[in-house]
């Protein structure tokens, strides 16, 4: 079962700030990004319309260290390994180093999101659908 | 009848790229920004709910002509005036100057926007409804 | 001594996210505008030009927990408190409130931003220079 | 000689807004990703610091037609043509298309940009670098 996945993008040119590197609100997007693509992987969609009731996955905490800058133009992997997995949450962490320098990491970011239901335009935390819960696992503790 | 707005606001540092300006894209925020101040000036929402039925306003033409940029912490106006009004739709010109040199123009922008409904999950334009249009007024064209 | 620093701001559209609320990433930009004003209130800027050598304050931790949504239009506080200062570091803490219901939370953040000088092209951690470093306290533990 | 350029992206979830679509300003975002790509695929990067003194490229005119809206998770090709070759600028155009829907033109935008040198803090347009110049040819007028 997947507790793991992997993106590899390159830096824009809108990304960066004027400190010539990309700024650091754009770590969460590139978090996002890799989760969703977790979820499309296991055939799923983040705006999960293929459960009934359709569920959404608001974001509950979100943190970011940052070792070393990312610029336009380098090409980074975000690694992302699901850390906890309870009836209604998830949370991940995010592993970013740069495909030139695989051994540095450059940040480590960590998001928790909330399974929710809208019902009479009010939100509520609802169990993760069967389906998906069944396919998700948590990583092993002693992945490096 | 109002045909103008002006707003003023600070770059900020993420509206900044790693050439030391404002990112090109950030000037259509700008103008949606004094589009919507308007809206609000008028008793309205862009999000426009106050109507039965609702209605909303995409863009179907932007365009914008940059002169100067604007840099970080630069304080700026954005002078909207209303250039063309029609049943079901609305043009606005932007004119971009920093407060500390108003009479140098920075940009000048052009945004399109049409009225529409919702129904049965398709969008269809709409006359503008009245107690908007008959708060909104064409600039006149000899404006400077 | 200054250990603290509001500002109110109004969501914009494009701060929103098709699940109708502020999108996450958004929060940390909000924080950092409101780091930006407090230096503008002590008379400096976050780009920091005023001392030899000019200093960059990159960020090291960034976190935010997420209570209630915020969406379009919303007028929302950023009351901005200094919860840490190190001779090369300053640690804040962030807490959002709408302005039309100020006793609940929408999210509080953290930043963790550290002094740096570039030389020969490398960043390095440099003390607080005297002038700013004079200016901003601790705030007290207490406060509610 | 190469006169137009594809690139592919999905809709990401921060790109949207309330409406539930992408908003307008991130079409100059895809605009200049594909530019980008473009000068990548020729040995060049934007930031072009390959040739002495380095130039670089600020935008003096934006444009973008709406026809159709992007969603999320769509997957869509940015289709750019080179439009006008000047001694010291290009003019680009950009077709936007979903992978699902080649024969519906979702949008159509424009951008001139300038070659430009940074000398003394001055910034001053310049010829297009010879090696630069030389890959890059208009497209013909009869491409449909």
């Amino acid at each position: 079962m997947p507790y793991e996945f992997k993106i590899t993008r390159r830096v824009e040119f809108s990304e960066t700030d004027m400190a010539g590197i990309v700024h650091y609100s754009n770590f969460f997007r590139y978090m996002e990004a890799a989760e969703h693509a977790f979820f499309r992987s296991l055939g799923f969609s983040v705006v999960t319309r293929q459960v009934d009731p359709p569920v959404g996955w608001p974001r509950v905490h979100a943190s970011c260290d940052y070792k070393q800058p990312l610029r336009f133009e380098d090409e980074f992997e975000v690694h992302m390994l699901v850390v906890e997995k309870k009836s209604k949450s998830l949370s991940y962490e995010f592993r970013f180093r740069k495909v030139s320098a695989p051994d540095d990491e450059i940040a480590r970011g960590k998001l928790t999101v909330v399974c929710v239901t809208h019902q009479h335009g009010k939100m509520s935390a609802t169990t993760i659908p069967q389906p998906l819960a069944d396919q998700i696992e948590v990583a092993p503790k002693t992945l490096p």
